[in-house]
C-alpha cells in the first residue's frame, strides 16, 4: 500500500511513523509512506499558503492552489504504479472514523491524506477529495495527528503488517464486544491478585470466564455495542445471567 | 500546565509535540511536557516490560511493575509544584473523548498519560488511573498517538495557548454546530467561484449566510448535534426554513 500525506509539518510524520508497527511495516515493504510539504508548491512569492477569509473573520485559511498543485504532483509520481485511490480530508463534519472504516481503507492500494492547519481551508479543496473523515467530536490544531491515527488503525488490517501477533479481528470492536481483563506475571503484585480461574489450567473455565467478562464489561460500559454484536447462543445465555445479576427484578 | 507521558517511544513525542501550536505553547511557558520511558523502571534483568497472559492466548501484556514504579517517580518529581492531577489510560472501554472532555482536562494543573503498547496491559494498572479515555471505536497499535491527540485538543483550551488566533469557542462543536464553508483568495480559482455574498461587503448578509450555512451543514451531516445545540430565535427560524427547503411537505 502507498500512502501519501500532504502536510506543512513533514517532520512530525518522519518521527512518528518510523516507530513501532507502522515503522516495521515500512521496513518490511508492506507500506510506503510519502510526505509532501505542499508549501513547496505555492506560487506565492513569499511562500505563503494561507490568506484571510472572504467576508471577514479571524484566522487564516489554507488556499486551494498549493493543495491542488501538490495533489497533481502526487498523481504524476504514482499513476504508473498505483490507482488514484482515496483522497481523505480530515473534517469535523466528515464520516466518523471507526474500525469498519479502517478495514475498508486497508483494501485500497493508495491513500492520500490532506492535512489542514490554521483556522480552516478554502472550501474548494473539497473538490479534490473522495472522503471527509472525522476522528470524533473534538478539534485539533492540525490534521497531522488525525491522519497518523487513521494510518495507524488502517495499516493494522493490511495483511502481514501485524506479523506473528494475533489478528486484528481479536481486538475490541472487531468482534463487536470490549475485551476481557488480562493479567500477566506476577500472580500477586503488591497484594493485587490475578483471578484464580486464570491460573487454574482449566481451559474450558478460562474460555467461559473470558467470554463472560467481555460481555460484562460491554454491558456495563458500552451497552450500545450489544445492539449490533453478533452473539452465539452461549453468549446470549451469559448476557441474560449478567443482566439478572445487575438487576434481579428485571424481566427476562 | 504540566503533562507527563509514560511511553516506550519517547522519540515519537519529541518530534510531534515540538511542532506547531503545542510546540509554541511549550516555548512560551504555558505547557511543560515530560516523557518518561517506563522501560527505565523495569526490574527485569533483560529489560523486558511485557510478559505472556495468564490463562493463555496470543500477544504480550505490559506488566504492572514498570508502570507503577514510573508513576511513583513522576509523583516524586512533581509533588512539590503540582497536584497529582488526572492520570489517563487510553482504553476502548473508556469515556469517549470530546470537546467537553478536552475543556475539562484543560482546567487541571497536571495530567499524566499512560501509553500502552503490545496487545494490552495487566488489569492491575487500572488501579493507578483516574480516567480511562477512548478516542473512538478503533484500535491503534499503541496509546502514543491517542495521547498526542488528547494533549493537542486539550491544550488549545489552556488560556494563552492559541494566542491571537480566534478562541477555541469558535470551533465546530464549541457552539454545538458545524462550521460554515470558508473561502480565501482568489475569488475565482480555476473556474470555481466564491459565493457572491462573501465579496459583497454587506456584513449583515454575510453574517446571515454564515449562520444559515452552518445550520445547513449541521442539518445535512450531523443532525444529532441539533438536539443539544442552543439555538437563538433567529437560528430556529432559519432551521425551519432549511427543513422546508429539504422537504416542502414536512409538517412545520
Amino acid at each position: 500500500m502507498r500512502i501519501d500525506v500532504l502536510s506543512l509539518f513533514p517532520d512530525m510524520f518522519k518521527a512518528t511513523m518510523g516507530e513501532s508497527i507502522v515503522g516495521k511495516a515500512q521496513d518490511n515493504g508492506f507500506l510506503d509512506i510519502h510526505v509532501t510539504d505542499f508549501r513547496d508548491y505555492t506560487t506565492d512569492k513569499h511562500n505563503h499558503v494561507d490568506d484571510a477569509p472572504f467576508g471577514g473573520g479571524a484566522g487564516m485559511l489554507l488556499q486551494a492552489q498549493p493543495i491542488f498543485d501538490a495533489m497533481a504532483a502526487v498523481h504524476e509520481q504514482t499513476k504508473d504504479q498505483y490507482s488514484r485511490g482515496r483522497v481523505i480530508l480530515m473534517d469535523p463534519a466528515g464520516r466518523r472514523f471507526d474500525q469498519d472504516y479502517a478495514q475498508e481503507l486497508s483494501q485500497e492500494d493508495h491513500l492520500t491524506f490532506i492535512c489542514g492547519h490554521y483556522e480552516g481551508y478554502d472550501e474548494r479543496i473539497r473538490h479534490l477529495v473522495t472522503d471527509e473523515a472525522s476522528l470524533g467530536d473534538y478539534v485539533l490544531t492540525g490534521g497531522e495527528l488525525a491522519a497518523m491515527v487513521m494510518i495507524d488503525a488502517t495499516v493494522r488490517f493490511v495483511p502481514g503488517v501485524l506479523g506473528n501477533m494475533s489478528s486484528p479481528m481479536g481486538d475490541s470492536f472487531s468482534n463487536g464486544l470490549l475485551e476481557y481483563p488480562q493479567y500477566t506475571r506476577p500472580a500477586d503484585f503488591r497484594g493485587m491478585k490475578v483471578p484464580e480461574v486464570l491460573t487454574s489450567g482449566n481451559h474450558q473455565k478460562i474460555r467461559e470466564w473470558r467470554m463472560k467478562e467481555s460481555l460484562r464489561r460491554t454491558l456495563e460500559r458500552r451497552p450500545d455495542l450489544l445492539k449490533t454484536a453478533k452473539l452465539s447462543r452461549e453468549q446470549e445465555i451469559m448476557l441474560q445471567d449478567l443482566k439478572l445479576e445487575q438487576d434481579p427484578n428485571a424481566p427476562e
